[in-house]
């Protein structure tokens, strides 16, 4: 009978001699394929496991036609946006023994087209495309060989899964919450007017203050750029619009941060004059903030744990979903909006 | 002569066929292995080219016993020091046409294990080791069977390689530049003490301000948390303090913008009372504080350039480098630190 051997060398022979098997019923065993008895799946797993055999990957995939591995292609650097979906997408394909393949295209069309066909070389089972803007973005096209999955960005094509964070229900989560604590008089504080970020969010706010019966503090959001900056300076206008207001809802947590900096440092208390809520529950500026803010989670480990969960199916040959799949926002809340 | 094919089927034979050589030349000249004219090789590269072929790099890896693929293990979870460190590495692997199969151990050795088994059962070329922490951590050992580099995190053998930044050296630059810009009473603000970290950057101080002839404000660092709100609070023991300061030196830019937000509401003018510096150039923090603060830029990027390319050389049987690499760090300059 084989002993285990020292150095990770037991061979799929090893196995097969152990278990009393031929050598192709272990691998149909290993690879759980093929019509096999119960029993004798059980009897080639338990000696795999006695005798510490560790499958040649490589070769394994050249049997199945698989390499168990997956790209993600960013579009942008990997930054604070990408890293909880990269966590997300790990967690589900680690539980399928799934390895990721990370290739950053830094929004250069050229470095996009050479990722491809690194990963193409390299055989993946499928691509998992990602990337921080929200705007659409063209399809690989539905000749592409193997699936893909689009995630927190938008494919132009239907016939694509583009997985999405959901911006105007969470902007209506937040107006709906600063409604709920008591502020009437609700302006809001978003980015530049191009991104679908601030379109998106602009429009779930107007949706939640018609539904109150409110219109927004001066007829329409004020844009800038996402930064403390913009919001101390949006705070500024505000205060000398001569209009009065109780809730500020800010496109993003620094934003946020910059409108809570400006209303305290114009004498103005939050949350006990004006309540203000963020998006993204960017911890640093969230936490940081004076006081806390209450902020909405756009919940991207989760965007990523279903885009990796959907591409694993359509690997599979299950039924691949497409069209556009929203991921819930949630409410996390803080000081920002306590009642006063 | 072979014609351009559809969809990337064109084989190693093809192209042998169109340049008129063996197989085994073609691989020789792909591969950059074995003897050939130069002349052979260019046509046999302008064949692979113009029949567009793309090898198989999973039987070229069975041929080569290489992958083509660094595992890069994440000690805890990818965040703001790890993110420059993999664009870095992907860089330097990116230019020898490899790929990075990335695993996030969050600090469980459990999953660590895991991960190395799952890196070795693809057989990777090698491994980068990576984390937050500069503390000390224990070596995979010398009879691991493939090259290992350590980034950012030490190993506790001095036959592996540590690729570090510098800490010290950084801090001194720091010290030197309060000093250059005509402060002669500096106070040192930090982490917490038992941080590799906060002790290497108190040491850099200590050495920066002994050769100016200088003694610490207060006599000792003051230490917190890596936090705002702690840099608000120094601020604020210092100010009570009744000792003199004109310079600040802060362990960290989240702590540097506490202290200069604290001195500001204290009625403590940044730069022209106190200067400023702090480590990181954590952008959202140095850019978003008031002033913008001059920073020590600890270069993770370059780390991970560095470690990379050993990882390589030690890959290709290279001399292996070992001992600890120290990347230098740099001085940005913003305003917290000019000439009042």
């Amino acid at each position: 009978m084989a002993q285990r051997k020292a150095r990770g060398v037991v061979t799929v022979a090893d196995v097969a001699e152990h278990a009393g098997v031929s050598p192709g019923t272990v691998s149909k065993a290993l690879n759980g394929r093929g019509q096999l008895k119960s029993e004798t799946r059980q009897r080639v797993l338990a000696s795999a496991e006695k005798l510490g055999f560790a499958p040649n990957l490589l070769a394994r995939s050249l049997l199945s036609g698989r390499t168990y591995t997956v790209g993600v292609l960013t579009t942008d650097s990997v930054g604070r946006f990408t890293i909880p979906l990269l966590t997300g997408a790990e967690d589900a394909l680690g539980a399928g023994q799934m390895s990721m393949l990370l290739c950053e295209s830094r929004g250069d069309a050229i470095r996009e087209q050479h990722y491809l066909r690194v990963l193409m070389a390299r055989r993946v089972d499928g691509i998992i495309i990602t990337g921080r803007s929200s705007n659409v973005r063209p399809s690989l096209g539905q000749d592409f060989p193997i699936p893909v999955v689009y995630a927190l960005c938008q494919s132009d094509s239907m016939e694509d899964l583009s997985v999405l964070h959901d911006d105007e229900k969470g902007a209506e989560m937040a107006v709906n919450h600063l409604v709920e604590t008591g502020r009437s008089r609700i302006a809001h504080v978003s980015g530049p007017p191009r991104h679908a970020a601030t379109q998106n969010r602009s429009r779930g706010a107007a949706t939640a203050l018609a539904a109150a019966g409110l219109s927004l503090v001066l007829g329409e959001p004020l844009h800038g750029e996402w930064s403390e900056a913009w919001g101390r300076e949006a705070a500024q206008r505000l205060m000398r619009s001569g209009e009065r207001f109780n809730g500020v809802f800010c496109a993003s947590d620094q934003i946020a941060r910059g409108v809570a900096d400006g209303l305290r440092e114009g004498g103005v208390a939050v949350p006990e004059d004006v309540g203000i809520v963020g998006v993204d529950n960017w911890l640093p500026m969230a936490e940081a903030s004076r006081p806390p803010l209450t902020t909405i989670d756009l919940n991207l480990a989760e965007l990523g744990h279903i885009a990796a969960t959907r591409l694993l199916s359509a690997i599979e040959g299950k039924d691949a979903a497409s069209g556009i799949e929203r991921v819930p926002a949630f409410l996390v809340k803080r000081r920002s909006t306590e009642i006063g």
